[in-house]
C-alpha cells in the first residue's frame, strides 16, 4: 500500500522558493525533448544542456518543451531562468505532492495535474506528476518518472492527425490534459471490475481477507479522489479564465474534458456508495454465519439434554425404583425418549430452524 | 445486474472529435425519420440517405429528424457536415455513458439525457441515451435502442392534440423532454411498489436473500441518481438561458419540467433514506433471532443442567449412601426436582423469557 | 401507512395543460364560496356554477373564491377560463402530489403548499394540497378534501377580529398560509410526544415492535420533510419578491411565517437526530439482554459442568475405587462440590457477573 | 429532561399580532426597572406603571428599560403602544419558543436569543428567553425568567468600569448580548466535565446507564446546537447591518462577538464528533464483555464434556468391560483425563484465551 | 489527553477589552527581541521595557517585536498603548484559546493562527497560540510558550538568505505564516505514521486498546481540524484582501500558503476517512473472534453431547437390558461411537467449520 503522506518535512524552514527535490530518489539520466511545429513542419530533437537557444521561438511555431526528471535542481532552475518562470512556480515542479491546480503567472499559465496508471500486479494505482507551463507559443511539461507517457501525442503530431498541428498552444495543451484524463476512465474500469468480483465473493464466500480487501479498495478510492476533485477546480478554471493565451475555440474543448471530470467525480462517489454498502453486507454475513452455528448447537443441546437427564435418573442407585424392576422399563424409556426427540423437532421446524 | 462502468477506455489517446460508437454493438438497420410540420401541415417520410435536401428547410415550418441508431459513424458524421454541427458534439452523440448535459453552440443548443424504462421481468432500470440538437426551426434526436418510443409524441403531431402544433421547435424539444421524465415517474413507482414489498417481507420472513434484494435496490437508486442529478441543471439551464431559440412562453414550461425534476429527486433522496433504515432494521431482526435462539437454549440447559447434576450424584457408588437405602429416597428426589424446574420457571418469567 | 408514491404515471404521454384528476377519487359533490369583503361590507355565498358574473371584480372588494374539491375538470377548466389562468397551473392544481411551490404569472401568484393533519387515531399525518392563486384582489384557494378546514379564518373576517378586513388580497393569502403553517406545530407536538413516549419504552421494555414504530416514525418525518423543506423556499420568495400583488406591509407578516418554517425545520431536523440516536439505543438495548443471557447460561453452566463430571467419576464402575469403600468418601465429596461452588461464585462476582 | 416543543398550538387560527403567553405560567409580579445613564449621570428606579413619561427621553441620555416577566399580556401592550412597536414583535416576545433572530423595523432592531444556564443538580441546560429593542437612544430588555441576570452589567454601569456609560444604546446592546454569550461558555466547559468524565466511565465500568447517559447529552447538545446556530445569523447580520443606530465602532465589538458565536459553534460540533465515537466505544466494548464471557463458557465447556462423557463410559453397566476389572483401570483413567486437560489448556494458550 | 475546553468562564460578566490572560500559568521571564533590518543592515537587541523608542521607526527599516509571553498584562498593555493597538485585539492576544482569524483595523492588521508541535513521547499535538501585528513597516508578534520558535527565520535574516531582506514587513509575515504551516505537514506525518502502526496492529492482533488508541487518534483529529479549517479562510482572507500593507508581489506567496492549507485540510479528510473504516474493521474483527469461540464451543458439544448421551444410557439400572448382557455390547457400543463422531466431522467439513 502507498504511503499515506510521503515526507516534505524536510523542507520546512527553508526559504520559499529553495529549490529541493522532496520525492523518491531517481536516479536515470534526464532526457529533455524540443518539438516544434506548426501546421507545415514538425521537428524533433533532443538536448541535454538548457541554452538561451531554447527561447529563440517563432512566432508561427509552437514549441513543446518536455522534461521526464524532475528529481534535477540545475535543469529546473535553467529552464526557469530562461524563460522567467516564478521561483515558487519552480518549487511546486520539484514536490511530487503538490495538489492539482492551476495558477495565473499573467504572461504563462501553470498547471500541475496527477497521471495515474493502473498497476495490474499490485492492483494499485499509480501516481505521478506531470507539471504544464503554458506560454503564449511554447509549452513546458514536467513529468516525473514514465518515459514514453506522451507517445500517442507525439504520434498524432508527427502524422497529422486531427487537428492538433493547425492549432496554438494551448490546445496542445488541452490535448496533453484531455490525455491525462482519459487514463482515469481506465483506472475507473478496473476498480469497477474489482468491484463486482468482490461482490460476487461476498455472497459466495466471505472472509476476514475480503473485509481486509474492502478496506483496501476504500484507501485506494480516498487515494483517487484526492487526485480528482480538486481537477475539478483546475478544469473550470481553464475553462473560465480570460486570458488570451487560451482562445475560445480551445475553451469548448475544455468544456468536454470538464464534462469527463465530472463523469469521473460521479464515478468515484457511486463506488463510495456500493463499497460502504458491501461493508454491510459483510458484517450481517458474518452475523448470518453465527446464527447459524447457534442454531446447530441449540439443537444438538436442546435434543440431548433432557435425554441425558432421563438416562441419568435411572442410572441412580436408589433401592427402591420400581420402573427398574419392570421387564417393560428399558422399552418404554426409549419410546419416552423418541417421542421427545419428535416434540423437539416439530419445535424446530415450527421456528424455522430445520 | 448492469455493469458498473462500460469499457470506453479502448478511445483513449485519439484526438478529440473522433467519432467511434463506444456502446454495446447494435446489428439492426438505422431509421431516420423526417418530420415537418406547422399549424396547417404536417408530413412524414422516412429516410436512407444524408443528403442537402435534409438542410432546406422552410421559414415557417418545424423539421425533426429522429436517427434510431447511434453507432453507425457515417450517418453520424454526415448529419454533422450537413448541419455543420461541432465534432465534439458528434463525438458526444456517439458516446452512450454521457452524463446529462445541455451545451450552447449559439446557433444551436446541444441537450443529452438518458431515457430510463423499467425491465419488469428482470426488475431493474434499462437506460438509453437520447441526444436532441435544436436549431432555430429543426431538431434532431438520436436514440441508443428503442425503435417507436417517441410514437406517443408522433401521434400528437398528427392528431393536432394539444398546441404542439402551432408551437416551434423550441416546443418540440420541451414536448420530448418531458415526455422522458414523464416516464422516470414509472421507475419511482416500481421501485415504490419494491420497496413496500420489502418491508413486508422484512417483517414477516427475514433472510440473506433479503439483504441481496436491499443491496441490488440500494444500486438500483445509484444508477438512478446519477442519471437524475445532472438533469437539474439541464433542466434549469434550459429555463434560464438567454438565446433566442428558446422562447419566453416555451421557458414556463420548462419551469414545469424543473418541478418535476426536482420532485423526482426528492423522492429518490426519500428511497434512500427507507432504504438505509430496512437495513437497519434487517440487521436488529437478525440481532433478535439469535436472541430467541439463545433464549431457548439457556431455558433448556439452566432447567436441566441442575437436574441432570442431581441425578449424577445418586449414580455414584459409594458404599456408605444413607439417601439411598430410604424407601421415600427416590419419591423425594423427583419432589426436589420438581421445585427446581418450577423456580426456574418463575426465574425466566420475571426475566421475560417464557 | 401512506403508498410512498401515488400512481400518476396514467397521464404521461399526454399533452401538457392537459386536465386530469391524478389522485385518489372523490365522490362528493363540489362547494364553492364566494366572499367579497373590503373594511365595511363582508358577504358570503355559495354558488354551484361558474359564470362571468364571477370576474366582475369591484375595485375596494376583496373577492375570495374557496373551491373544495379539485378532482371535477370542468369546475377548474371554467375558473380557468374564466380568469384566464395558464393551462399548466390548472394541470397542477388538479394534481395532488404536487411538491410546494411559488409561480409569478406576473398578473397573479400561484402558490401550492400541503395542509398537514394529524389523524390521531391512526397516529399518522394526513397529507392534502392547498393551491391558491393570488390576484390584485382576488384570492382563489383550492382544496382536496377537507370541507371546513378554513373555518376560524371565515370567523375572523365576519366578526372583524385583528386587521383582515383593513387589508388586501395578498394579507388574506398571508392569512391562509400562516393558517396552514400553524397546523403543522400541531403535528410536531404529537410526534413529539410520540417519541417521549418511544424513549421512555426503549428503556422499560424494548421489543421488535418498538423498532417497527421507530421505522414508522423515520417514515412520518421523512414524509413531513418532503412538505415542509420546499416550503422554506416559497415563503423565502414571497417574502422577496418584488411584485405589485405583494404590499410591503405585508411582507413583514411573511417574514414571520418564514421564521416559523425554519423553526418547524429545525425541529424536524433535531427529531431525525433523536430518532437515529434511538436506534441505537434499540441496537445497543439487545446487546445488553443478549449479554444477561449469555451470563445466565454461563453460570449456570461453569457451577454444574464440573459437579456434573465428579458425580461422573464416582459413578464409574472400576473394581478398584479406594474412595468409594471409605465411610467419609461421600461426605467428602459433598464437601468438595461446595468449596468448587463457593470458589465459582466468588470468581462471578469478581468478574461483575452476578 | 425538558420537552421537546412547547404546546404553543392553542394559539394556531388566532390573528397575527394576538398577545398571548404561550410558556410556562409566571406567578411572580413584575419587576419594572428603568435606568437613565450618560457619561456623568446614572439613575436607575423601579416602576409599576407604564406610561408616557417613559417615552420622554432626553437626547444625551440612554435610557434602558428591563421587564423581567414575559407573561403579562397589559404590560407588553402597553410598552408597545408607548414606544409604537409592531405587534408582531410583541407577538414574539411573549413566545418564549422563538427562534433566535434579529429583524430590522427601519426605526428599531428587535433582537431574541437564548440566555443559557447551566443547572449544576439536574446537569442539563436552563434556556430562558431574552428580547431585546434597541432604538436610537434606548434598549428595552423583556426576560422570561431570572430576576437579577443582568447584575454584573449593572454593577458596570453603576461603577464606570469599562466605556459603557461613555457609548451609546448599541454599546449597551452590545454589552447584554456579549455577556449572553459568555455565559455559554460556561455551558461548554460543563458538558467538557460531563465528557471527560463519562470517556472515563466507558473504559472502566461500562454499563447500560452509561448509555443513557450519553444518550441524554445527545439530546442536550441537540438542544445548545438549536439555540447556538441560529445565533451565527443573528450576530453576522448585526455586524453587517447598514443602520444608522448600530455605530461602526460598536461593529468591531459586535465582530468580536461573532468570533465567540463560532467558536462556541466549532466546540459543538466537536462535541458531537466526540459523544458519537463514544457510542462506538459502548457498543465495541459490550461486544468485548461477550467475548469474555463466551470465552469462559467455552473453555469449562470444552475441558469438562470429554471428560464427563470418559466418566460416562466407564459408568456402563456392561457386562463385559475389561478396563473395568484391572487395578490399573482406575488410575489411568485419571492420567488420561489429566493428559486431556493439558492438551486442551495448551490449545487455549495458543488461541490467546488464557 | 488535552482538555476539551480550557477554562475561560472566569471573565464572564467583565468589560471587553480588560486584560487578563486565561492560559495556564507561565512562570518564566518575559524575553523581548527587536529586530530591524532593511537589504543593507541588520540589528537585533533584547529589551526588557517598552518605551516610546520602540515606535521610532525609519521608514526604510523593517521592525519585528518579538515578545514570548503572552502572560504578562504589563507587557501586553504598554505594547498596545505604544502603537494605539484596538483593546479588544489585546485581548485576544491573551487568550490563548482563539480561533485562527485576522482582523482588519485599517492601519494594522491582526492575525492570530495555532503553532502545532509534535510531542513524540506522549505521541500527541502541542498547541500554542501565535499573535501576529501587520504595520506598515513593522511586524509584532506574541508566542505562548517555546522561546527559540522562529530560530531558522532569523538565522535567514541575519544571513540574507532569500530574498527576505529585500522585501518589507508583509513578506516577513508571510515567511512566519509559512514557517508555522510547513510544521503541519510533520503532524500529518507522524499521524500517518500512527495510523499504519495501527493498521498493521489491526490485523495481526486487534484488542481493547486498539480501540482506545482509535478513539485517541480521532480526537487529535479532531483537534487539528479545529485549527487547520479556520485557517483556510485566514490565509485566503490574506490573499485577497485589498490593504496597501500587503502587495501584490506578496499576496503570489500567499497564494502558495493557500495551497499547502488546502493541501493539509484534504489530508485531515482523508485520515477521518482510514480511522472511520478501521473502527468497522476493529468491530468486525471482535465479531470474527466471536464466531471462532462459538465455532470451538459447538463443535465440542456436538461431537460429545449425544456420545455423553449414549453412556448414560448404558449407565441405567434397568433389570432387563438385552445389550448390557452381550459380550460384544462394549465394542459395539464403541463403534457406533466412532462413527457417529466420523458423521459429525463430515458435516462440519462441509459447514467449513473445520
Amino acid at each position: 500500500m502507498p504511503k499515506l503522506i510521503k515526507k516534505i518535512s524536510k523542507k520546512s524552514g527553508l526559504p520559499p522558493g529553495t529549490l529541493e527535490y522532496t520525492g523518491e530518489k531517481i536516479s536515470r539520466k534526464v532526457k529533455i525533448t524540443v518539438i516544434d511545429y506548426n501546421e507545415k513542419n514538425f521537428q524533433m530533437k533532443e538536448v541535454s544542456k538548457i541554452d538561451q537557444e531554447l527561447i529563440n521561438l517563432e512566432k508561427s511555431t509552437v514549441r513543446w518543451i518536455n522534461v521526464d526528471n524532475i528529481s534535477l535542481k540545475d535543469i529546473v532552475e535553467e529552464i526557469g531562468n530562461q524563460f522567467e518562470l516564478h521561483p515558487l512556480l519552480l518549487e511546486d515542479v520539484m514536490n511530487p505532492e503538490q495538489r492539482p491546480k492551476v495558477d495565473d503567472f499573467e504572461r504563462y499559465l501553470f498547471i500541475t495535474i496527477k497521471m495515474l496508471n493502473w498497476d495490474q500486479e499490485k492492483r494499485e494505482i499509480l501516481s505521478e506528476q506531470v507539471s504544464l507551463i503554458l506560454g503564449p507559443n511554447y509549452v513546458i511539461s514536467f513529468q516525473e518518472r514514465e518515459l514514453d507517457m506522451f507517445d500517442p501525442i507525439l504520434e498524432r503530431l508527427k502524422t497529422r492527425k486531427g487537428q492538433i498541428r493547425k492549432m496554438g498552444s494551448d490546445y496542445l495543451t488541452y490535448t496533453l490534459i484531455d490525455y491525462i484524463i482519459d487514463n482515469y476512465f481506465i483506472i475507473l474500469e478496473n476498480i469497477g471490475d474489482i468491484i463486482e468480483d468482490m461482490e460476487e465473493e461476498l455472497i459466495t464466500n466471505p472472509s476476514p481477507v475480503t473485509l481486509q480487501s474492502i478496506h483496501n479498495l476504500k484507501r485506494e478510492i480516498i487515494t483517487l479522489r484526492k487526485s480528482v476533485w480538486p481537477l475539478r477546480e483546475v478544469i473550470n478554471k481553464l475553462q473560465r479564465i480570460e486570458v488570451p493565451i487560451i482562445k475560445n475555440t480551445t475553451k469548448i474543448y475544455m468544456r468536454d474534458v470538464y464534462d469527463h471530470t465530472i463523469q469521473i467525480i460521479d464515478t468515484i462517489e457511486s463506488y463510495r456508495d456500493i463499497i460502504s454498502g458491501m461493508l454491510d453486507i459483510y458484517l450481517s454475513s458474518i452475523s448470518n454465519k453465527m446464527n447459524e452455528i447457534m442454531k446447530v448447537l441449540t439443537i444438538i443441546s436442546t435434543i440431548f439434554i433432557p435425554l441425558t437427564f432421563l438416562a441419568g435418573v435411572y442410572g441412580m442407585n436408589f433401592k427402591y425404583m420400581p420402573e427398574i424392576e419392570s421387564t417393560l422399563g428399558y422399552p418404554l424409556i426409549w419410546l419416552i425418549m423418541v417421542i421427545i426427540t419428535v416434540i423437539m423437532i416439530i419445535f424446530f421446524k415450527k421456528k424455522n430452524w430445520l
